[in-house]
């Protein structure tokens, strides 16, 4: 008998990177491509069909291709589309029905974040869990919502936009044109911010007074904090102090069971999270308090994308 | 044939309201009883039996009842239960099991702004919406939140919880032992303390500065700013402005269709609508802009307690 799988599309501003994943999280084969962020959407898709084409190839007859599910910027899952994602030269484009045309198995899209989310529920950190809330910790800050097993997708489809929620409403200035909000603290961008502010205030010496604000990086912040830097290690608590407080007035609207915190900036591990623990419970309203669980993402590093992406489609046809 | 008909029971900390109420929401019979908050749980519930049950045969031979439905402070939909109300000497009580002794039909619990959520669904300004938010405005602030048709409980029930998101992490000392929670600034108690502060802070005239702040009323407040008071006035404004801005987090998190303003002070309309409709605007995420409908509730006033507990039981006859 053939084995069922479905291809796993996660769109990236750089890289986008495919695979095939079997129903149990298996990630059979995967490959990636540039993005080519300039390039207007239906060459970008015939770029994309003959590469996951040669990749199915490879898997010989032993495979059967149920689903396509894809991860992308500003996708909605309503409509099947892409709409004007900020780093991509593609407008308005209709994805679902574009794959439809390569590949006639069901398809569903939906934002990185989200489709993570449904990663973590099938194959990740949430399996079991039907109330859950993923953080993206990215150049920004995405989320996925869970509530009773379903991830909440709102009236338009845009629900769970936590990077916008607003910690100080005099605070930084946000690319959505909003001030204060999450994610210009809570990402890999706003703790680049959060050092030059500290580096600014205080006298205190610093390896990471070295480096330009965009030679930066929060991998090098947390190598800095694990050697003893004190200003790097300061970034982390002020970060991790803004993100459990407004983690907390998240908890209060869907009471998750857990937060899986995703990404980049994630990968600091008790770094970033003791301090957003720490503040998330100072905050917490008491009948909350001491449940929420704060973990990592349970999806290895490399296929996470492809991983949620084939998950999003996963987890509708298993509810077919 | 009879008329199917459920009861809904209101427990609030002064009076218990209770009725029999028709499919599409009509209150066919209705009465009232006091709650006596110090009296122990059983002997409540044997009260409220003898009066409900005074009630139904009332209602002769044409009507069947087909569930029992519950609104009350500190109410379990998973377990059943009420944990604890502040108003009541109740301790724990199994509320579901209690009543399944008296009337042998489906019963389901809720807190008050939870079964206000399926009273406008069912009944109210709701009706047709799968993604809405309920704000009841009274002593403090409740909430229902409604994503895909289906209330959010969350991981252990109390879902839902905005009155203690927080507006200002320095602000206003809570009942709840923190600090600035909405509640303390948006519901009948957090507009009196905005006058006071007010009162403090300005020289302005005002028709409320003959009045205690045990003695004031948030309808007084509304009548006063009906005839111009300026401090009237603008503790509404205040009052819009801090409300509209937690409200566009809310909407970040599940982007309602629409957020449906209920209880004491949204009887103030216009007053409270207009400043909270323009900072719910000024403050959301361009994404959601435009679209989320500010509306007061659909229930009859003196009725709606009895029809959202009432409605509980009939949105889950009709799910099974």
């Amino acid at each position: 008998m053939k084995i069922e799988v479905t291809l796993g599309i996660d769109v990236g501003g750089t890289n986008t990177k495919f695979g095939f994943v079997d129903r149990t999280g298996n990630c059979i084969v995967q490959s990636s491509m540039l993005t080519l962020a300039d390039q207007k959407a239906d060459k970008y898709f015939d770029r994309l069909y003959s590469e996951v084409d040669a990749l199915y190839a490879t898997l010989l007859n032993n495979y059967i291709l149920k689903g396509v599910g894809v991860g992308a910027p500003n996708a909605n899952y309503y409509s099947g589309t892409v709409e004007n994602p900020p780093n991509l030269n593609w407008g308005i484009v209709e994805v679902v029905k574009i794959l439809n045309n390569y590949f006639k198995v069901p398809t569903a899209i939906t934002n990185d974040a989200n489709a993570s989310a449904i990663g973590e529920m099938l194959f990740g950190a949430a399996k079991g869990m039907k109330d859950f809330i993923v953080i993206t910790l990215g150049t920004g800050l995405g989320s996925g919502i869970v509530a009773d097993g379903k991830l909440v997708y709102g009236a338009d489809g845009f629900a769970g936009e936590l990077g916008h929620t607003v910690f100080d409403i005099n605070g930084r200035e946000c690319g959505c044109g909003k001030k204060g909000c999450l994610e210009t603290y809570a990402s890999a961008t706003g703790i680049k911010r959060t050092v030059m502010e500290l580096l600014s205030k205080s006298n205190e010496k610093s390896l990471l007074r070295d480096i330009s604000f965009n030679l930066l990086e929060s991998k090098t912040i947390c190598n800095a904090a694990l050697e003893g830097d004190k200003i790097a290690i300061e970034a982390f608590e002020f970060t991790g102090k803004v993100l459990g407080q407004k983690l907390s007035d998240a908890v209060a609207v869907t009471s998750p069971e857990a937060i899986i915190l995703f990404g980049g900036l994630a990968l600091a591990g008790d770094l970033i999270i003791k301090p957003t623990k720490k503040s998330l419970e100072k905050n917490l309203f008491h009948v909350f308090r001491n449940k929420v669980k704060l973990i990592p993402s349970g999806l290895p590093e490399g296929e996470s994308g492809v991983l949620g992406a084939s998950a999003l489609i996963w987890n509708e046809l298993m509810h077919k």
